[in-house]
This record gives C-alpha cells, structure tokens and sequence, in this order.
C-alpha cells in the first residue's frame, strides 16, 4: 500500500505571495491534526492517532426529533445571529456543567467558542506578543503548539511525572526566563488525562501548582476536555474550583456530547473576560449560534449526566483493551502510562527505536499512531508515541496492539543486525525512495 | 427612557492583568454591533441600525423534519470533528453558489470559516504584520475596521463616489502608502450594496480596479455577501469572475439562508488557501462542521434559488419603504443614497449636525441607526449615518423614518436657536450629566 500523507510536507513552490505573509505565517507548517485524519479514514488501518470521540452511542433518533421541534419553535432564533459572548442561556448551562467538578462560576465569566481550540486562539491573543514565553507540559497537546507558534509565542517545556507537572521545575523554569528578561504569559496545562500523556495531576500537584500561580503571579490556562470522563477512581478538583482569580478554564462540549456542533468555552476573570468577548466578536462576530441552541436542547431535555456514563463505561472498556494488548504485545523495554480517564496512552519505546521514522512502516503494517515528536515544540519525543483509545472497537484496538508489536519486535531485529540508528537510513532507502518530500 | 448601552466604554478598572495583555488587546474596543444589538432588542424602538436579515420567511417545518432526517442517517458524521478545510461536499457546493455570480472556481481553493467574519480574520491574520497598511472604502463595513485593528493594521480610506472607489484616488493612496515606506497587503472592498453606504461599484469602475491591481500589484480582497440580493436592475459581474489570480473572494451563507449556523468561505489563490487552511486549522481544528451538513442538506434538498428570490422581493418591499419614508420625513438639506440591493441606505445629515451626538436623543424618540463615525478608521462620518432596512416592516420602516425625521427637525431647531456646535454640548448637559463614560 502507498505511504500516508507525510505530516511535514514540501512548502508550496512558486508562491507569487510569499513575501507579502505576515511574519506569524512562515511559522504556519501542516499540522499533524489533519495528516493524522487522512491515515484514520483508511479502513484497513487501525488508527491509534486520532482523537475524535466515538459518538456512535448518542440516541439520534431523538436527537434529531428533538432538533426539527426547536427550528420549528425557535427558528427564527436559532439561525439568527446572537451574542458574541455566546447565548445567555448557553452559558447558564456551562455554568451547571462545570459544577460537576466543583468548579462555582457566574455565566456572565464565559465566553463560548467555536470549540475550546478558539477559546485557546482567543486567550493567546489577547495575552501574546511575539517572543513571549507560553510555560507547557513536556509534552503537551499538539493543537496547542500549533496556535502558540501562529502568535510567535517561545514555549518553554516543564518537566512532568506521573502526577504531574514537576513543582520544582515549574519554579526554575519561571525564574529562568525571568533571568533573561522573558515574560511568561501563562502557563498552559491539561491536569485531567492529559493530551497526549494520560497523565493526571494529584491534588496535592494542583496545591503546589496555585502556589506557585501565587508566588509567582502567573496565570494558569487549565485546559480540561476530558475531564468528565473519568474511568477508573474519583475526579480530582478542578484548579478553577481551587482558585478563581488566577486560572482561565477551558471547557468543551466535544468529548462529553459530540465535537461536530464545535462548541467549547473559556472561563476567565471579569476583566480578561470582557478582552476575550471583543477578542471573539472581532474573529466570529459570534461563535456558532445554532450549535448553542441545539447543545442547550440537549442539555435540557436529555439525560446528559446518564451520556456521559455511557462515554465512561465504554471508554473504559477500550482502554482496558488497550493496557492488555501493549502487555501481551509490547517487547521488553518498552513502557507506557496507565490513564484513569481521557483517550489516550503515553508509550515510551526500546532505547535505539525512533517513533517518526518507524511510523511509514508502522501504517505499512496497518497501525497508526502519532509520534511523539508532535508534542514538543523542542524536538524531543522520539522514542515515544500517543496511542489513542478513544475511537476503535476493543478489539480493533487489541489488533493495533498487535501489529504494533510486530513492528517494534521487526525495529529491535533490524537494530540488532545493523546497528542503533540505521533504521533512519533504511526508511529512507528502502521504503520512501531518496525523494525530498518524506522526512 | 434610559439611555442605551454607549457604544464608548469606560475601560475596566482595576484590571490585574492590564500589563500582561499583548500590544494588541489595547486597541480591542467595544464593538458598535454588540452595543446595537442592545438597542436592536427593544420592541418599543424601530431599528434601523442592525443588520440582521429577515429569516421569517424560511420554511422551518420543512428545514426541522430535513435535519431530523440529516441527525438519524448521517449524525455520527454531521456531529463528528471534520476537515479544518471545510467539508469536501460543502466546498464543492460553494462554487455552485458562486457560478451563480459568473464565479469559476475549484472546491480545493475554498477554506470554510465561521462566517465569512472569520474569513476575514484569516486573510488578516495570514498576510499583516502590525504597521502593514489595509485599504479601504471611505467608509467600510465596522466588523472589518474592527478586525484589522485587532492586528494593529493601518487602515487607509480610499474615496469613492456613487460609482465605487475612486480609481484615481486608489492609485494616490497607494503611492502615497509606499512612498513613505508602508507595505499595502491588501485593499478591501464590497463591491455590491456595499456596507454602509448601499453603493455598488459599475462594471467599469471594476475593470479600473483589477487594472490597477496589476499595475501595482496590490492583492484585492472582495467581499461579497449581498451579492445575490439584487433588488434592482441587473447584477454586475464579481470581481473574482474578472480576476482569479489578485482576488480573495469572502462569501456567507448568513443572507443568502440564515446567520446563525455561522457558515462563511474564502476563495483563494491556491498557494494562499494552503495558508488560510493552517490557519484556520490553528484557530479553530475546524469550521463549524454540523452547520455544514445541515446548509448542505438544504442546498440539496430545498429550492434555494427560489427562496433567494423570496429574499429580494422582501428587501425590495422594505427599501421601497425607507425611500419613501425618507422623502416624506426627511428635512431639507439632507441627502441619501438609492441601494439597488443588500440592506443599508447612507445618510448625510444637513450641514452642522452630529449623527453621534443626536443617538441618544433619536434613541429617547425610539429609533435607531449607526453613527457614521463608526464606519471610519479616521474619525470621519459624523454627517453620516447608516439606515437598515433588512429587518423591520415596512411599516415600522416607515414609522422609524418619520421619528428621525422628527429628531432631526428637532435638532435643526435647536441648532438655529443656539447656533452650530451647541448640540454636543446640550447633549452632555441634559442627556447624560457631566460622567465619564459618555463620549
């Protein structure tokens, strides 16, 4: 079969615009986000990469009676333009969402987006100068790299364990940069499952992580899609519910409900919220109206609470499936993560084995991942990868497991007879030709 | 009656996070389209100030049973993530749209936006550094005033006449820009109704303009979303149609259907549609996707070319409405445009009055319009006001022109009796008392 649509490509040839970009857009490269959908789309892959939720177990049948009622009744409204902050009774609802996780908040401190990547757009807007330091998880959430990068923003990595974002790292990494004169913005964090870790932060993190917010006075992006979607123990406290005047939450309708309606939210102080709503209504004039109005249908008249279980349940099946086949599959050397929630799990390779050089062999097998490499704004990461649970069968998931194990068992064969580092040369040679355009 | 939201507002005090903002949130003030929806919403005044269309006229039980019929078949797509290009069937759909302008185009140079405001931002986003100078008609549409500043853009008015711009005034402000070392990214123009003046550019007027962009070579960004609402006479050929290598074409499908799925487009040079494309992939993950589906599905399966025809024969009725109301209640020396389509009629007020200041006053008298000064980057306009005549009846279109012929009589008075200039000041002392926050 041919090669997936490599995720760095060649740049555009003859451009009769290429000097007429802003400074920002020759940052601008191909995001693995959309590579990775083309690779995911392929039946005969099993694709670990992507991160859409599976939604196949929403009750459409009434989800779509219930959507004929409210253009018939509320038409008018519902494709309307509305609020560039969002629709009032949109964000009430936010509000009771969030009060799942302890978090207290007033709807008039929201903003809705369109999905929580523009919630994203908009913070790094209203906070970045080019040349600015952004703090982040090492490693931390591809889209987020992306739009950081697209504001000129320096990201400057944390070291993180399996509990988290590591404390004394975080204070020498703020000190540091102040040392020569950088400001830091922010710091940007997933404390729930993170993306691509799986990793949660423990209370006692979160404690030391506002501390920190306090001593130092930064602000604190806490970014938490999945946080709902606990499968295993009880949910760790919200850093909003912990500290309101230094963190901006932002939320997202896409894993607990569907992400086709692209609805997400910031929550922010008075103050930055009134700079995000003119952040948004300058980008959208509003964010997507009907979305809101279909969202707030379901909130109100279906058993969303029950939904998410259902999420819980069947997640927690997947990654059950998943932790089985690595142990049963995996060769020695190799590690990976145990999330208790979220969609994905971090896998750390066999010393010598490179995750994006091996991945064109890997779809040639019939397995798709992300390399690690994706989720650093620094190079590192490429010994690991970020395998998704979230949208394969169980046992499709069983079967990635497998074939991926063939792979590294193949990796660590051909190490063995030619030496660390060789398998670069051969992917090169022998699976690519000595064309520009795989790298 | 109190006074409406003013469209000026006293910056937050106390804000913690004044000296963390980037350059760029400085300039982010409150939009006059919000403050307007605030007015808009009072049933007592007749607004002539938003621009929202009339969706009453869409056949809503038809549209809910369609998407009742979109979310049981095809719901784990319509409500999954998709492409950040836009959905494949969307774009292809979207030159069907635009054939109807004489438009050629190709569905892979499309990139689908959350409304074409969000196009805008993209362009915007793509090509200007802070300092780069943006053109654009004396006066232009307030939401792209709004984002060009949101990138710290210089935004230099061109003249134009009944005719469009001023060729020879677009040739000078070029040279003029560049003589003094300025990069022109980009002219903006809506050829068609143009928002806020209702003027369209004449066929000739269009050749001198794709002519000057070769001579010069300036990109020419058209942005086109009441194309299709002739009302009057006979359509006149899209720029893009004349052009396709110089021209950004922005469309919406927020007049043509309903604003509230929030679906725009770009039409791009290839090599420029990749780089909205990474941007919007940043910005958002991707456009709306459900919206897409559903205005699909209603391109498919309704007769949308009829209902467009629906659309004219309204906004005919309505600004047959306010010329007639005009020429009924307006005072001598007053003078307005004649809109063969689209939503806004341009005011100039008698020589001495102040379209700002009188707000409140037209307000206290119960109807609405926008300021002039709000369309200018440079703080012109305050003869002018803008009228709309998309939303209310004929008759409240009617009634809204004799109030405001009544405010103005009331104001020519007053001018006579205490001379010119005095109003702003009457409007301080009476109006508002001696505050802050009323400018």
């Amino acid at each position: 079969m041919s090669l997936p649509e490599p995720i760095q490509r060649r740049d555009t040839v003859l451009d009769p615009w290429i000097d007429t970009y802003a400074e920002r857009t020759h940052g601008l490269t191909v995001s693995a986000v959309r590579a990775l959908f083309s690779v995911a789309n392929r039946p005969e892959v099993v694709s670990l990469a992507g991160g859409m939720p599976n939604i196949a177990d929403l009750p459409r049948e009434a989800l779509g009676e219930a959507m004929a009622t409210l253009i018939r009744e509320r038409g008018t409204q519902a494709m309307q333009y509305g609020s560039g902050q969002g629709e009032p009774f949109m964000r009430e609802q936010i509000t009771e969402v969030m009060a799942e996780e302890g978090i207290h908040a007033h709807p008039d401190d929201i903003v809705v987006s369109c999905g929580s990547q523009q919630a994203l757009d908009l913070v790094t807007r209203v906070f970045c100068d080019p040349g600015d330091v952004i703090l982040a998880e090492a490693p931390s959430y591809v889209g987020a790299i992306g739009t950081f990068r697209a504001y000129q923003v320096q990201i400057v990595h944390v070291a993180m364990d399996d509990a988290g974002i590591v404390p004394q790292a975080l204070r020498e990494a703020i000190a540091t940069c102040r040392a020569v004169g950088k400001q830091v913005k922010f710091l940007y964090t997933i404390p729930n499952f993170q993306n691509p870790t799986g990793v949660t932060q423990t209370l006692q993190r979160r404690q030391e992580l506002i501390e920190i917010a306090h001593d130092t006075g930064i602000l604190v992006v806490e970014d938490n899609p999945y946080g709902l979607l606990t499968i295993e123990g009880e949910p760790t406290p919200a850093l909003r519910s912990m500290e309101d005047e230094r963190v901006i939450y932002l939320g997202s309708f896409s894993k607990t409900f569907a992400p086709g309606f692209r609805v997400g939210w910031a929550l922010a102080p008075h103050a930055v919220r009134e700079k995000l709503t003119l952040a948004q209504e300058s980008a959208t004039l509003a964010p997507p109206v009907f979305s809101q109005f279909a969202i707030s249908t379901y909130l109100e008249q279906f058993d969303w609470r029950g939904q998410i279980q259902v999420y819980r349940d069947m997640y927690r099946l997947r990654r059950d499936a998943m932790l089985q086949g690595l142990i049963e599959n995996m060769p020695p050397g190799t590690t990976w993560t145990h999330p208790t929630g979220g969609f994905f799990v971090w896998l750390t390779l066999p010393d010598g084995l490179d995750s994006q050089a091996m991945l064109p062999r890997a779809v040639s097998a019939r397995v798709a991942y992300v390399p690690g490499t994706a989720f650093y704004a620094d190079g590192m990461g490429s010994r690991n990868m970020r395998l998704s649970f979230c949208f394969p069968t169980p046992e499709r998931i069983i079967e990635g497991t497998r074939r991926l194990g063939e792979v590294l068992h193949d990796e660590l064969d051909t190490m063995r007879t030619f030496g660390i580092g060789i398998t670069e040369h051969l992917y090169r040679d022998v699976t690519a030709g000595p064309g520009p355009d795989i790298t």
